[in-house]
Order: C-alpha cells, then sequence, then structure tokens
C-alpha cells in the first residue's frame, strides 16, 4: 500500500481531531461536576443563639417523630435542631472539647453516638467536671472516655467539637442549657480542610496533654470503673 | 474548483484539531491560573492560647519598633501578636462584641484605633461592665462607643470581632489577660464572606437591640459623658 505523504498528514490531522474532540468533551464534563462541586464547596454554616425551643425527638430516633406529642412546636428548624443535626450525623468519631457540659440533651446525643459505635472522647475543664448537673459522670458511667487539663492554674476554655474528624464546630458556646436557651453565643460550622486540620491537631496535643497515666494510654477503663 | 468529499472531510479534520488544541491550551492556561486564585483564596488562620510571651511594640508603633529595650523575646510571632496585628490593621471600623474585656494591651489597641479615626464600636456583657480591671470605663472616657445587653437575665456572651465589616476573627478568647497567657483558647481568622457575613449582621442586630435610648440613636455622647 502506497501513502503519499499529504494523506498521511490528513489523515492524522482527522485522528487528532477526534481524539482532542474527545478529550475536550470529557473534560468539559469533569469541569461541571467539578463545578458544581465547587459552587456548593465545603460546608459553612453559622447558628446564633439562644435557640428558640422545639422538639427534637425526631433528632434522636427518626423513626418515632410522628409519635412525639410533647407540647413543644414541631418541625421547626432551630439553631439548636441545627447543632443537633450536626453531632448525630457522626459515623465514626466524636472528638469534644468544651469548658463545661450540664446540658442533658446534647449529653442523650453524645451516649446515643456512643451507643451505635461512634468513638467518643471527651475534653472538659477539670473544675467543671463535678459541678451540680455536670452530665461529665454520666457519660463515664457510660465509658466514654472523658479527660481534663491536669493543671490546676488554667482552664479548658475552648467549645469545640470535630465530627468525624471533617466537620468543625466552634465558637462561644458552652455545652449548658442557658447558653442555648437564653445567652447570645454563636457557633460555626464548616468542613474546610485548612480550618478542621488544626483544631484536630489541637485536640490531639490536648488529648496526650491530659492523659492522666502519662504513659499515653488510654483512660477509658478508668472512665468505665466509675470514677467522676 | 473540484474537491471530493473525502478530501473536505480531511480538511475539514485538519482544520478541526488546530482550533480545539488552541481551545484546549487557552482553557488550560486559564484553569491554571484560577487554580492559583483558588489555592491561595480567602485569609483563613486559627490561632492558639496560651500565647508565649513577647514584646509587642512594635505593632502599636512600628517606628520605635527598635528602640523597645523591655526584657521580653522580641521579634517572636506568637499568636498574640497575631492576633494583635490583625486588630490593628483596621482602617475604618472596629465592631468588638466580647463577653468580658479586662485585658490591657488589647484596650491600648482599640485606644489607638480611635485615635486613628477607626469607627470603633463595643458590645459587652452588662455583669462585665464595672468589674474590677474592665477596660471598658477607659474606652467610654476615651469617647469610644459601648453598648450593653439590656436584659439582666442573659449573659452577652459572644467573643468575635468584624475588622473593616470583611474580616472575622471568634472563638473562645474573652479580652482578659487570663485568656491570653493561661487557658487553652481558641480564635478563628477568615475573610470568608459567607462566614463573615452573618457575624456582621448578628452585631448590628445586637447593637440595635442594645440601644438605651430605644431609638436608634448612638449612644456615643453619653460614653463621652464619662458614666461607666
Amino acid at each position: 500500500l502506497e501513502v503519499s505523504l499529504a494523506e498521511l498528514l490528513k489523515a492524522f490531522g482527522i485522528g487528532a481531531a477526534a481524539v482532542t474532540l474527545g478529550v475536550e468533551w470529557v473534560d468539559w464534563l469533569a469541569r461541571r461536576l467539578s463545578l458544581r462541586r465547587g459552587a456548593r464547596g465545603p460546608l459553612k454554616e453559622v447558628l446564633f443563639f439562644p435557640s428558640p425551643s422545639a422538639c427534637v425527638e425526631h433528632l434522636y430516633a427518626p423513626a418515632g417523630a410522628l409519635s412525639c406529642s410533647c407540647p413543644l412546636p414541631h418541625g421547626v428548624d432551630t439553631p439548636f435542631a441545627r447543632l443537633l443535626g450536626h453531632l448525630l450525623s457522626a459515623g465514626a468519631t466524636l472528638d469534644l472539647c468544651v469548658f463545661s457540659f450540664s446540658n442533658a440533651s446534647l449529653s442523650r446525643a453524645v451516649l446515643l453516638l456512643h451507643s451505635r459505635g461512634v468513638a467518643v472522647r471527651v475534653i472538659t475543664d477539670r473544675e467543671y467536671m463535678t459541678i451540680v448537673g455536670s452530665q461529665i459522670g454520666t457519660l463515664r458511667r457510660a465509658g466514654i472516655c472523658v479527660r481534663h487539663e491536669l493543671s490546676n492554674a488554667v482552664h479548658m476554655h475552648h467549645k469545640f467539637v470535630l465530627v468525624d474528624g471533617k466537620k468543625l464546630l466552634t465558637g462561644s458556646l458552652n455545652w449548658t442549657v442557658t447558653a442555648v436557651q437564653s445567652n447570645k453565643e454563636n457557633v460555626l460550622v464548616t468542613e474546610d480542610p485548612d480550618l478542621v486540620g488544626p483544631y484536630q491537631e489541637e485536640f490531639c496535643r490536648l488529648w496526650e496533654a491530659s492523659d492522666p497515666t502519662s504513659q499515653n494510654q488510654s483512660d477509658c477503663h478508668q472512665g468505665t470503673a466509675g470514677s467522676q
């Protein structure tokens, strides 16, 4: 078979056109998909408190939502309901670093996650471990790992949570009833890895620094033993 | 001129190849540029406390930086120095919404901004207006507008600042010496409009709601009159 240079070039041109058009189309498709992701971007949300009271039973037990007959308004998307929803979205881990924890509704959420097999770690302030209404004892008795600042001189004043190591909730809100229902408070929610990353590192740093055995062993057994 | 269908198709193929290759190259260039913009993105930073002590004189008076002979380490970029730097970057407005404010170094920064003509507005907690060491009286005597929660029942527990309406600093840190030098605290810094916007709206909402005249007039005169 004899082929001239001109014909070879033309054939090459057609082949190149077909390939680049194909590449272009795949590329266009990929960009469409990535643009759609980009426009949505990582989750970011701001919640302001006090939160109006509303029934949140459906968040704890989605199946039993219709059966709740409490007198609170139903089906209202309050800041507290959104906070609870973010917490209950945890599927693998919940790292909680909060100064004071006396809110029973939030305690119930943490216990529910623990019963579902989510690995829960709690760091709290030393002084606020055992104050009246503290939920720390309840968490420990359920077998949840709790650590506190070892020094007497300083406060562990953070109020942040990491959900599955990829969603951060941080702000002014302590886990008390007053904070949720009365105070002016804010919680910023983000899945931006540039923000989540430093908080996850800080959590791990504090977790190790608050290890009561000082040998970097888990104090889970101490927790289940019922020590408060 | 007589052209066969086959030749026409081939010529069309070559032309299409040239055009798509050109488009591909321009597109590649555009994506390179936009990716570079995306990577830089809006400012985001996380500061953790306690902050090591270091000299911050150069931040108040850049010209006199070399002349400071205090015994603190010099030229160290601490979390507190970065916080101060963000505050002192204000050129037009500083909206401060903080539960307790007794840190003299931060008060000095706010007074400096006020003297430079930056419009400063402060919202603080009612109970923490006049506690020992509170800087609120000093700010008011200098003519800075300060408002507080009017209700006795709730705490204004926020700890956030808006710099020029486009940079947000929020977290657990109250403006006290203990918070900066001793406690475990966090401050998230961002220029993401999706996060800054809601906080700016919250500030304006609280500012109006805390107006003591209830007629949405500024209480600046009240402030300059020296009432604490």
